[in-house]
């Protein structure tokens, strides 16, 4: 059987997904869509999903898409190595990590990027002044967590790994912007601001496979939305 | 072991964790704690969960939050019957329908609840507006879902119809309240607008044990907040 993934440059959802793949080992046709030309929305992909969202990964006649749900396929159907946890107490804690980062951190994180992006800081301020101190706060968190263990939950990673760290990474890359201003210096340098995060990162980026997951158009240079 | 439940009356992440609990089958201890007394922010509370928050789930020395953990923590301790499906394509397709509600509905539906409980509905006209229209196609989609098969996934129970039912016994409590206004014959009466989904709600409601899961202060009477 073959695995299609068709996935967009820079959306945090797929690259979850790509993670998850690469770190399980398994073989998979990368089906890259253009957002600006609208693939995501081609007859194809609304028959798949009729959201018409990405990603969607067809494993032969299955189909299956929003990201936590691949996720939970692939772990179910490809056991070794888990990204659920080993035991119900591991599978507890992954769980609630996704939960937590869903519930607490990733509007007010899409917020702030969103803001930066699209130039509308000014016109945003208090609710972007209040999803600041939302995603500082939780980054202390997770900054304490990853302080005492080298992955979010326990010694491998694991679901909760990829489901934070792509929209860490999309929120550093807001933070190179010059849009971002003074919010800057409270994420960056991260080495400064969050040494254990930074760590965490480079060891997200040393996994086998990691440089085939990385945003293709991200590679030509700073952010520029 | 003793499985310790530490929950309040009417939060619809409680409801979750306790439709599971019966549904397994598992004997617990009820702790119902008050918000109004602020009894989930006490010091036994916090030390299981800093962010005070209910439901808290103690299974012997091990403490579990946030209810989605709290379910897939279950599951994996006591696999009969199962809530996440009993194979690959099952699994994704609850979890599917859990992220597509938690995506797509769930604030929606909460900033519509909120505004008839507050009574605030006219200053936020327009967010509100925004929150019904979602609602209200997510809901079609679910009634679609319901009108083919008895449960959200497949023809037995899951996690997916234990984590969308509060919220929708929640909605329907505040279209029983005046305040709801012209919004109530969106969506009431519930036999008439969305007759699968009235279905739904008896057959869950002829689960065992379901009268255990009610919420104490809504046997009072109708709505009030």
């Amino acid at each position: 059987m073959t695995i299609d993934l068709y996935w967009g440059s820079g959306s945090p959802y797929s690259w979850r997904v790509q993670l998850a793949l690469e770190y399980k080992g398994l073989r998979y046709e990368s089906h890259l869509l253009q957002f600006s030309k609208q693939e995501h929305k081609a007859p194809l992909l609304l028959r798949m999903n009729p959201r018409g969202r990405v990603p969607v990964l067809k494993d032969g006649d299955y189909v299956v898409f929003e990201s936590l749900s691949i996720l939970a396929y692939l772990d179910r159907k490809y056991p070794e190595p888990p990204l659920f946890g080993r035991n119900p107490e591991e599978a507890a804690i992954v769980m609630r990590v996704i939960s937590e980062y869903q519930a607490y951190v990733e509007n007010h994180l899409l917020q702030i990027v969103y803001a930066v992006f699209f130039e509308n800081m000014d016109e945003r301020l208090e609710e972007v002044t209040k999803a600041i101190h939302a995603v500082a706060s939780e980054a202390r968190t997770i900054e304490g967590r990853l302080s005492k263990s080298d992955w979010l939950v326990g010694d491998l990673p694991s679901a909760a790994d990829f489901v934070v760290f792509p929209g860490i990474m999309l929120l550093l890359r807001a933070m190179e912007k010059r849009e971002a201003g003074d919010l800057r210096s409270r994420f960056l340098p991260l080495e400064t601001t969050h040494p254990a995060i930074a760590r965490w990162i480079a060891r997200v980026e040393a996994l086998p496979g990691y440089a085939r997951t990385f945003p293709p158009h991200w590679r030509d240079g700073p952010a520029r939305g």
